[in-house]
């Protein structure tokens, strides 16, 4: 990598050299074939391979396109023929799949005489076809495999970018960012280069993302205006991600009616109100035909929003989503909402609470075209929660799960901390027990939409090793069931394909090493046994024990000299576990059967208080502060071992970030230990120096 | 006041009603004497009194101009004639002040065959001798006054204005400025209405100001260039200050000959930077002749200094006295430079040592016009610290003290904080013992610097009744041994001059009970015996016990469960006390002797040590806690008893802030109160609420 280039991210040439080596037919028209056919077509003039269209005479169903002169096929196929093209390249198809569609985005892989096979049914599943070759690399071609079907758990996978338009004063161009500026907003304006925006919908393409929201959810004036008179710039984007089939999606203000609309009133059930939501979104679809829909933050943090009318968050998103209706759009409405100007005096008030109990009883009540967005957790982000409640609370509305991969409360990509574990733990949680469904098959009739990480930094994403966060959530939002483990093997096989040769292991060995276990040793050096939110107020980085403690946002720890946690418990406490159905509504309840990893977030308890793992609260919190460090050291100096292996600029990257993770986490062991040495007065087990 | 004026403050019409409605002379030229004589003129237009030039046959000393015709008369006099002048009104004059001249600003205040005579040496002292009378109002034309002397206590009595000229991204136009914007920047460059700049320099030669800079200590690129291409801004801000005796100075980056001057270096020992500096002053001079001097922060908090250069702040403030000898200017050079990226854990680093510990050494080695600007107390300017050493440690160098009339740590100007109580005991502290000199003495040869608290607000100071602190702070300058209850009262009167008549004394009697005591209110309910800092890290409003407990700024209160407070001992501390002469380093030192306000800033104590107050540590923190709540709340009912009596504009503003004081004060109350709760687990000895 050069000085000012961009990193290739996990589509580096090499990782094409398998599909670029070899004779392809590419069977199909339209955009997204088209974007198929140049991929295929730009690593053969590197290695040397070949691409055709098919003969003139078209490929049929008894006689498919493959031939014994090429190495691999991809075809669109008519949904009524797959299965019988299907069987001609592999006679167990039907018996494993009946007569299962692919959909819209589905593609099947096959290895039949030699020759590999992709069918899809429409163009979108052949480019992730493409890109599960490349995923693939050789032993795509090996000698059997079995064949595949792949479709996507759910419809949407997106990401929100929080960019704003115009520089925040307090937030900047990017809220949470931490990867540079915005890739598609600068000072106020579209960027004048958008270079970044096509080879970013090529990224996300290859791990499977296929939407995103072009701009924060806290929508400020300016950003206001993208719906109406400053359309185009939302336009110029979509035409720049259309190749690689990621729609576009805006973030829109609730007051636009009147602060756009000139109109007296934002009511949602305000006729003038509603006809004006409607032509303008005529407009976006006339503007932009295949627009994804709309987000709203509404009486949240600031936020204008229909409580403002005395109207139920229903009534609000339905407005929205009778515009978008006739045009197929979504709108995407956030649960988080919450009361932010908490008395910290007043211990009845529970912000975990806050969801469940504002969105719950409007179930049933939203339009089939509204997703309610939920944060994974009942509170922000933080390394460790419990998962929401709602998200076993609303059977009868479609719930997205919404997770953070820029990393607010994870280390702000100065820390490495690979998430997807995290991710992973929340999509297989039953909330009704081992037998019941999980949150993934909760979310697959809304989808699974992470906070964007990616700004315009060199790396995408500031810290190199961050890139996998992103790669992971794509991944994990297409299927949710794969192991974080094995997406971060593919992640390093594919994003280290340049490196020099790896025959001895050592960049992946080293890697997982480094990543596979950076989020449980994030949580160790921070806030304790899931009661979360130390971090100093504002930025969020570093800690501050008592940053939050008598605060409005309704974060606290109650740490007292004899001890610490939150009683939500229905006994004596907010009565939060009551949110859950059985078992975990008594799993939680009992101080006895509540998982250590989240005994503070449910329970205050005596700092002698023995874990299931033995410890004292005390002396855990202790152990795992010293620990936490102990182990981000020993990434420091595993990272050593990549010197003069992978790329010299990426690994100065990474060891400056590394120096700032170890002097981070010293700190947050210092203030954390010191913090509960001072109010318990118990003295470490094993008589290290606490200052 | 109608809405979008701008208030009168100390100088409303009526405060000059006494002048104007009598026959006045006014001898003398110049352009200070044409103000005096604009000023008598002004207030006899509104009351009918007159004003006269001296007949065309100059008075002399035996024959003073002084005529029955007239009232009052205001005389320059030439220093040689002055005792015989002053004979001719007064026979006691020689006797009791001997020759002693009034210099360039003094003046004599006689009363003589119902004339009321002031005499002076230079303009100067005429002007200030109007806004004597102005104080004096009617009691200055009663029936027998003695003869008074005036003299300032110190020539250099100035304001020092934390405006940028850019809006800093962060501090924005006014670094802690809590009055609106600058009356002299705006977005990058100078205002172009500087229409308040004038009435501003007005009210400053009426409380005895003669001084200030027109540009922040934190001098970023654009403030640099004040020295030099952007002088004529600061030459236009010195035009409008000139008619009332105010000079203007000027905060200059160290780096200037390399920032400004492309010399490739700054170093202070390099000649050709010595010839930089002593150009750019010349050119200086050239375009202000009367330009007052620098003021340099260098060293300090990331501006740069000589320290770059391996050398001493002496050689780095001699090079710029030498450059301003030649014109009369002053070097200020501040003594506010420490370590503020100090290690929490480090507990032998004491923050309060590091003004001495820099400077002291350095005594005898600066120029006789420079002058080391010392802050009041050794950290930076808490409701309560102990005198700064320092100020007791340089015989043999000039040194000015530095208050904070802004209330960046005393609440903002939203809340009530009368300061001068503050300041006078700080001028009276005698750090020799009773019988040795005291702060005021030292700080003669050096002056009084304050921090300016005023902006482009309608009530100059945010909170109307912060202007007071700014008043009392020129009269203090001018004679620090005034009893700031007085100047309240000379302030009071003056400023409700224009009220409903206050015969019954209810304005006076109502803004005595609510100001007297209201620094000691504030000190009640914020950080506890003198330990300080316990403010929101970042803006320092409100509470946040633990926000600096971590961090590198070096101000630490080491609470844990069993005490609390700095050991700043000898004996087994920092040895901080070591810096005082006797008698204070042995009365610091003992926990016994040691005053109880300032007792947790020297000494880490139990909770239950008895203070000579008879009540324990803990005990104390709660009580002064509920009782500064307490205190707020009764001047806020007080104040109600001005509605309708005192300017509605005026009165809704201090209720609305009034209102906020009580809120932040509950905080506080209840915030110190739950910490030291949950550390210490004493109960209230009085069985109150602690949340």
């Amino acid at each position: 990598m050069q000085p000012n280039d961009v990193h290739a991210a996990w589509l580096p040439p090499e990782a094409f050299r398998a599909i670029g080596s070899r004779r392809t037919l590419v069977c199909g028209e339209g955009t997204l074939v088209d974007t198929v056919r140049a991929e295929v077509a730009r690593a053969c003039a590197r290695y040397g391979g070949s691409v055709d269209r098919p003969p003139p005479r078209p490929a049929s169903a008894d006689r498919p396109a493959a031939g014994a002169s090429y190495d691999l096929v991809l075809a669109l196929v008519p949904a009524a023929l797959l299965p019988v093209a299907a069987a001609a390249v592999d006679v167990g198809y039907r018996r494993r799949h009946g007569s299962g569609a692919l959909g819209e985005e589905g593609f099947l892989l096959a290895r039949h005489a030699e020759v590999t096979v992709v069918l899809a049914e429409a163009p979108a599943g052949l480019l992730y076809g493409l890109f599960h070759l490349v995923r693939l690399g050789e032993s795509a071609f090996g000698l059997t495999r079995p064949t595949e079907l792949h479709r996507p758990a759910t419809r949407l996978r997106m990401l929100d970018h929080w960019d704003n338009v115009d520089v925040h004063p307090v937030m900047g161009q990017v809220e949470r960012g931490y990867a540079g500026r915005s890739i598609f907003w600068r000072d106020g304006a579209r960027r004048a280069d958008l270079t970044r925006v096509g080879p970013y919908g090529r990224l996300l393409a290859a791990c499977g993302v296929n939407a995103i929201a072009v701009n924060n959810v806290n929508v400020h004036a300016t950003e206001a205006r993208l719906l109406t008179d400053r359309l185009g710039d939302v336009a110029a984007i979509a035409d720049l991600l259309r190749p690689y089939g990621v729609r576009v999606h805006l973030s829109v203000s609730f007051a636009a009616p009147v602060t756009l609309g000139g109109l007296p009133t934002a009511d949602p059930l305000d006729d003038g109100v509603r006809a004006w939501w409607a032509e303008a979104t005529r407009q976006v679809y006339e503007t932009i035909p295949d627009f994804g829909g709309y987000l709203v933050k509404a009486d949240s943090e600031g936020q204008p929003g229909p409580f403002g009318y005395g109207r139920s968050h229903a009534d609000g998103a339905n407005v929205l989503a009778d515009a978008l209706a006739p045009f197929g759009g979504v709108v995407r409405w956030r649960a988080f909402v919450y009361n932010h100007r908490q008395d910290w005096r007043d211990r009845s008030t529970d912000r975990a609470r806050a969801a469940y109990d504002h969105f719950t009883p409007l179930d049933g009540r939203f339009r089939d075209n509204v997703i309610l967005q939920v944060k994974h957790g009942p509170i922000d982000f933080q390394p460790r929660e419990p998962v929401s409640p709602v998200l076993a609370a609303m059977p009868d509305t479609r719930l997205a799960v919404e997770f953070q991969v820029t990393q607010e409360y994870t280390g702000q990509q100065r820390h490495v901390c690979y998430l997807a574990p995290w991710w992973s733990e929340v999509l297989g949680y039953a909330p009704w027990g081992d037998d019941g469904p999980t949150v993934a098959d909760v979310a697959a009739g809304g989808g699974l939409v992470g906070v964007s990480n990616v700004g315009d930094d060199p790396f995408w994403t500031g810290h190199p090793l961050a890139q996998a966060n992103l790669y992971a959530f794509g991944r994990l939002a297409w299927d949710p069931r794969l192991d974080p483990v094995a997406v971060l093997d593919e992640w390093i096989g594919l994003t280290f394909a340049g490196s020099a040769p790896d025959a001895s292991g050592i960049v992946r060995r080293t890697l997982h090493g480094i990543m596979d276990d950076s989020w449980r040793t994030y949580e160790r050096y921070t806030a304790p046994l899931g009661v979360g939110f130390m971090v100093r107020p504002g930025d969020h980085y570093g800690p501050d024990v008592d940053g939050y403690e008598y605060s409005p946002w309704g974060t606290y720890h109650f740490a007292d000299r004899d001890g610490v946690g939150v009683d939500r418990t229905r006994a004596s406490g907010t009565g939060f576990t009551g949110q859950y159905p059985q078992p975990w509504r008594d799993v939680y309840e009992s101080v006895e059967r509540c998982p250590d990893e989240l005994l503070l977030f449910f329970h205050h308890v005596p700092y002698g208080h023995r874990l299931h793992s033995g410890s004292t609260v005390i002396q855990h919190i202790y152990d795992t502060h010293f620990a936490g460090v102990e182990q981000v050291t020993a990434m420091r100096r595993r990272w050593e071992q990549l010197a003069g292996v992978v790329d010299a600029g990426l690994h100065a990257r990474v060891r400056e970030r590394l120096d700032e993770q170890v002097r981070c986490a010293e700190e947050w062991r210092d203030q954390v230990n010191a913090y509960f040495f001072r109010k318990s007065g118990v003295p470490d087990a094993r008589g290290r120096r606490i200052p």
